[in-house]
C-alpha cells in the first residue's frame, strides 16, 4: 500500500486540535503540543507557523504564570526557557450570556476563552412573554457591545447563552424554563435575525459541563457527568471528549429520571422524578409541612430562603436535616443508576444546592451502596465541587470559541 | 492559509470509512462512497484502487441482489448498470463465539461481515470452573478452525466472543454471567495466550448493537439503544456510531437501573432493579407464587417453562398476564429514564423475553406515558425486533471486523 496524504479525510482537522489544546492547557512548547494531538514535529511546526501568520497563535517566552494560562503548566520547565506557544487573545471574542431566575448575566470572552468583563441584570425573568424576553436580551447585548469598544475593531464571533431549564441545543428552543412563564421559546431563531448565524444556546449544565472539560484543574481524562443541584436538578454529560446533546438536542436530564414511582409530584407535571425530591423547591415544599415559615414565593426560592432552611437544620432541626439527607440518599440512587448505565469516571456535584452537600453526602454514599450492583462498583470519582456562578458562562464562552474553531477550520472539503 | 495535505490527522483513516460503508452497504459505486464518507472522487478512486491492489475490495458488475449484498441498494440503478464496488469476502475471515446458558455457539464469518457456517454445542457451562471454561472453549475454537479447512490458507484475523452476562469490554474480563458459576473470569487474557492479541469479548447485548448498527434495514441513522429481554435485561447503547462501553468497560448495565427502591431482590445482590421485575427468573419466581409448577430450575427457567407460563396467560390466566403487563409497565418506566438521561432517536426490544411483548405493550406504553416528562416526548420509535439468536454472533463477527480494518489502517504514524 502506498502512504498517502489525504486532504479531505479530517471531520477534525489538526488546526482545531491545536487551538483546542492551547485553549485547555496553556501556553505550551511545540512538541508538547505534538504528543498531545499526536501530530508529527514537521506538521505541528508547519500548522502553527500557519495559524500564527493568521493571528490565532503567537510565540510566548514563557515561565508560566505570566502569561496568563489559564490552567496547567505543559512544557515549561523552570530555569530551562524554552519556547512557548499560546494563543493571541484578541484574535477573536465572544459574548456569553446565561438566564436564570429574575437574573441575565453578560459576559465577554476573548480567544483564550478567558472572561475579559461581565455585566449582571436584575431583571423579573418571569414577567416577560416570549417578544419581550427576545427584545430585553437584545437590548443588553447591543448595549453590552456598544460598552465595550473593543467590539468596534472585532465584532463578536460567537454568542453562546446558557438557560436554566430544560432546552433543545440543536434546534435553540428553550422548552422550559423556571426562568421563564412561557414555553418553547425559539430563542436561537429570534437571536439569530439580530445577531446572525453565530448564536447558540445551551441547558446551563451543559455549559458547565463545557467549562469542566476545558479546565484541567477538574477534570483529566475519561467521560465525567457534572450534576447541577439547585432549583431543579440538572446534568451535563461528556462523552469522548464532547458534552452529549443527544439526538433531540435535550440530554441530560438527569432529574427527570424517577426514584420512584408514584413519589412526589414534580414540576415537570411526573410524580418521583429526583427533582422532586432534591431540588429547591421540594425541599422548601416539604419544609413548610414541617415548621412554619414567613410567606414567600414557594416555587422559586431564593437564597435566603434556602439557607434560613440549611442553618436551621444544621442548628438542629433534625426533622428538615432529615429532609436534606432524605435529598442525599435519592440523588444516591439516581447516581446509581447512572453508574449502571453509563459508568462514568468522574462525577462533579455542584450547583447553588449544593450548599447542604455535607449533610446529604453520608446519605448519598449509603443511597449509592444500597443501590449499586457490587461488581459494578468500580468508580467512579464523586466530586463535591464548590459552587461558582461563573461555570455556566465561562463554558457558554468555551461553546462560541468551539464553534468559532470548526467555522475556521472545518469548512470547505479540498478537492485534490 | 495555505491549504494543506495532512497525514497523520486521521484517527479514523479513509481506508476503514470505505470498509465500513461497503460493508454495512454492500456493493456501492464510487460516487455514493464519496458522499457517504465525504471524500472527494479523486480519494475514492485513488484509495479504492489501493483497496484493490490489496485484495480487500473488488469491482462487481452488478445489480443487486447477486452479489452478495447484505443490506441496502445504494448507486444500482436498474436498467443502467454501474460499476459497483465491493468487498471480497475471503479477503479475511474472523470467528465468533457465543456463550449462554448451557450453550456455546461458534461462526465464521467472512470479510463482509456475512456467517459462513457455525456449530453448536451443548455444554453444562454452569458446572465449568474457569480452568475448565478456558480449555472447553479453546478445544471447540481450535476444532472448529481444523474443521474448515479454509482455514489452513487464511488463519482468522479475530475472534470475538459475546457473553451473556456483566462483562468489562475494556479487560475482557466476564464479571459475573448467568451462565457460570465463577465470577471475574479474565477471558480475553487467557484465550489470548492461545491464540494471540485477536482475540476480545464483550456483553451480548453490546454484540447486538453492533449487528444493528451494521443493518441499515434495521438502523438508519441516530443513537440507539437496544434492550434485550431474557434471563436478564440486557442493553448495547449506540452513540455517535459506535457502541458505548464507559470507562470501565461495563455499559449499559439498563437492567440493574432501578424501578423502585425496597423493591424486590435482585440477582445482582440489590432490589428493585429492572431486572427483578421483567427478568425470565424474576417472572418465574413470582408465578410460582399464583400457581402450582412442575419442579424445576427456577433460576435458570428454560424457554419451555417460559413458554408454558406464556401460554397460560394467553389462555385467560389474568394474574400470570398481569405479570407480563407489570413488567411492561417497568420497562416503560425505565425506557423514560433512558429518554430524559440520553434521549435515542430509536430503542430496539428483542431477546427471547420478548415472546410476551404482545402482552407488555399497552403497558409499556401507558407506563413510559406516566413516567416521561411531556416536553421530552420527542422520540424515540420504539421497534420490537423479532429475536434472531444469531444477532449477537453476527455482532461479534462485525466488532472483530472492525478491530482488524484498524489493525490494518490505523498504525504508524506517517513521517512527514
Amino acid at each position: 500500500m502506498s502512504r498517502r496524504t489525504d486532504a479531505d479525510t479530517p471531520r477534525q482537522p489538526s488546526q482545531i486540535a491545536i487551538l483546542r489544546y492551547l485553549r485547555i492547557h496553556g501556553p505550551a512548547a511545540r512538541i508538547d503540543i505534538g504528543t498531545a494531538t499526536g501530530l508529527s514535529p514537521a506538521t505541528v511546526t508547519s500548522l502553527t507557523a500557519d495559524l500564527m501568520a493568521q493571528g490565532l497563535v503567537q510565540e510566548s517566552q514563557g515561565s508560566n504564570g505570566t502569561n496568563g494560562a489559564t490552567n496547567g503548566n505543559h512544557g515549561a520547565t523552570r530555569g530551562r526557557p524554552k519556547v512557548l506557544l499560546d494563543l493571541v487573545p484578541n484574535a477573536a471574542c465572544v459574548i456569553g450570556v446565561k438566564i436564570t431566575i429574575n437574573l441575565i448575566e453578560i459576559a465577554l470572552g476573548n480567544f483564550k476563552g478567558e472572561i475579559e468583563t461581565s455585566s449582571e441584570h436584575s431583571i423579573n425573568t418571569r414577567d416577560l412573554d416570549e417578544a419581550e424576553l427576545i427584545a430585553t436580551l437584545i437590548k443588553l447585548i447591543d448595549g453590552f457591545i456598544a460598552d465595550h469598544k473593543g467590539f468596534s475593531s472585532r465584532p463578536p464571533v460567537g454568542i453562546s447563552i446558557a438557560v436554566q431549564g430544560v432546552c433543545d441545543s440543536n434546534s435553540g428552543e428553550i422548552i422550559w424554563s423556571p426562568a421563564l412563564r412561557h414555553r418553547n421559546i425559539a430563542l436561537t431563531k429570534a437571536l439569530g435575525e439580530r445577531f446572525g448565524g453565530i448564536v447558540q444556546m445551551s441547558n446551563d449544565a451543559n455549559c458547565i459541563a463545557t467549562a469542566i472539560s476545558q479546565n484541567t484543574n477538574l477534570h483529566r481524562d475519561g467521560d465525567f457527568a457534572v450534576i447541577m443541584l439547585g432549583y431543579g436538578i440538572g446534568m451535563g454529560l461528556v462523552l469522548n471528549g464532547s458534552v452529549y446533546n443527544g439526538d433531540f438536542g435535550t440530554a441530560a436530564e438527569f432529574g427527570h429520571t424517577k426514584y420512584q414511582p408514584d413519589g412526589p409530584l414534580c414540576n415537570c407535571g411526573r410524580r418521583g422524578c429526583l427533582e422532586a425530591y432534591i431540588g429547591d423547591y421540594a425541599i422548601l415544599r416539604d419544609a413548610r409541612g414541617l415548621i412554619d415559615l414567613p410567606d414567600a414565593n414557594s416555587l422559586h426560592p431564593s437564597e435566603e430562603q434556602m439557607m434560613d432552611l440549611v442553618e436551621r437544620a444544621r442548628k438542629g432541626d433534625e426533622d428538615l436535616a432529615d429532609l436534606f439527607r432524605h435529598a442525599g440518599k435519592v440523588l444516591g440512587y439516581g447516581i446509581a443508576n447512572l453508574i449502571a448505565l453509563l459508568g462514568p469516571k468522574q462525577i462533579f456535584i455542584t450547583g447553588s444546592g449544593a450548599r447542604a452537600y455535607d449533610m446529604m453526602e453520608p446519605e448519598l454514599q449509603r443511597g449509592l451502596s444500597q443501590a449499586q450492583v457490587p461488581e459494578l462498583r468500580r468508580g467512579p470519582q464523586i466530586t463535591h465541587l464548590a459552587w461558582d456562578k461563573d461555570l455556566a458562562l465561562q463554558g457558554a464562552i468555551g461553546q462560541s470559541l468551539l464553534r468559532h474553531d470548526e467555522n475556521m477550520f472545518q469548512a470547505a472539503p479540498v478537492a485534490n
